[in-house]
């Protein structure tokens, strides 16, 4: 094993560091987050950090960096309080990578990508036609992190659009079947191709 | 495209509502928690919300639900503001899960299982002998998450070890070279098999 400890990564240089530190927490999901400001700018970036915080009600969470081009992604939530999560299945992965280039706050990334904007229900955030799985999300609440400056934002999903051909009978979604990608470290996508699913345990005597 | 809106996920079965929320948020981290309280009482756990939050200083946080029971967890890091972080690889999935099932607070996981505790550098926490990324991390802070009683756990890498054999040149951590384990919902897991890393995106003109 090589040993890294606490002064040697902080001595690594900046490409190493963020390599080798996104990458040894394991896979992350990989989703687009969709939004609008309130004059009708759209945008799209793409997020490793969404993570479940509750089923009842349904809660998610992902992490923001307010220095960098994902800025626009919280002034459009603060502003409107809405936004969608969209899944990033193979067929997609570079136009969704695509997104993490910094374009400047009045070019969306829909117009720089194949990604086609699409309404539904009068919601007023942009979800991306075709994807998989698109939530709607309301925002709930924010914490700023002392630590480092990220901001941790909760959302409830108000509607869930899943496609019914990975939906299994226990509601369960097979996301190999979508071919859904998993992002390794800040460059590398993956697509798993299937899993294993293992009975609920209980205590051995 | 099955909508379900806020009122019909509400309404679900309960096991219904849960493999469903937990699966549409996309791929999770799996990793086993390792602890000790201060009474030497050992205690691992397996958890699906390790994310990356900065990589200087290198801080990941991870998630619990107080009336669980990785309530042992949450103990002993209060005691001793130490744990570990143990990536699952294939090899060990099904123990992995195990550590699922509800021990009483004086059963260690270890003893369940094939896990072997392992101690390096006077690092109280015990790491997982022979899993290919192990992290010995520092508590820093917690939030409580009023939308629902989560706790997010934010904590400090004070020393990573990580086989060689996974270690590109550039530090970048293949995980499927180590087969390193996904988690899909509840109870799936996913050994990915290969990834595609993608160049730093520039702005197109």
């Amino acid at each position: 094993m090589i040993e890294f400890n606490k002064k040697a990564i902080e001595d690594l240089e900046h490409l190493k560091k963020i390599n080798l530190i996104n990458s040894a927490s394991g896979y992350k999901s990989c989703n687009l987050i969709g939004t609008k400001s309130n004059s009708g700018q759209s945008n799209l970036a793409i997020f490793s950090s969404v993570i479940h915080y509750g089923s009842s009600p349904a809660i998610y969470g992902f992490v923001l960096r307010p220095t960098t081009v994902k800025r626009d992604t919280y002034e459009h939530i603060k502003e409107t309080t809405v936004y969608t999560i969209n899944s990033v299945f193979s067929d997609i992965i570079e136009d969704a990578h695509h997104t993490s280039a910094k374009y400047p706050k009045e070019v969306s990334e829909f117009t720089k990508t194949h990604f086609e904007e699409e309404y539904k229900n009068n919601f007023y955030a942009p979800f991306i036609k075709n994807t998989p799985i698109q939530i709607a999300m309301k925002y709930l609440e924010e914490y700023y992190i002392k630590a480092n400056g990220t901001i941790l934002i909760l959302g409830e999903i108000e509607k869930l659009y899943v496609n019914e051909s990975i939906l299994d009978e226990d509601f369960f979604i097979d996301l190999s079947k979508a071919r859904i990608a998993a992002i390794n470290g800040l460059d590398a996508y993956t697509v798993p191709k299937r899993n294993i699913r293992l009975p609920y345990q209980r205590i051995k005597k």
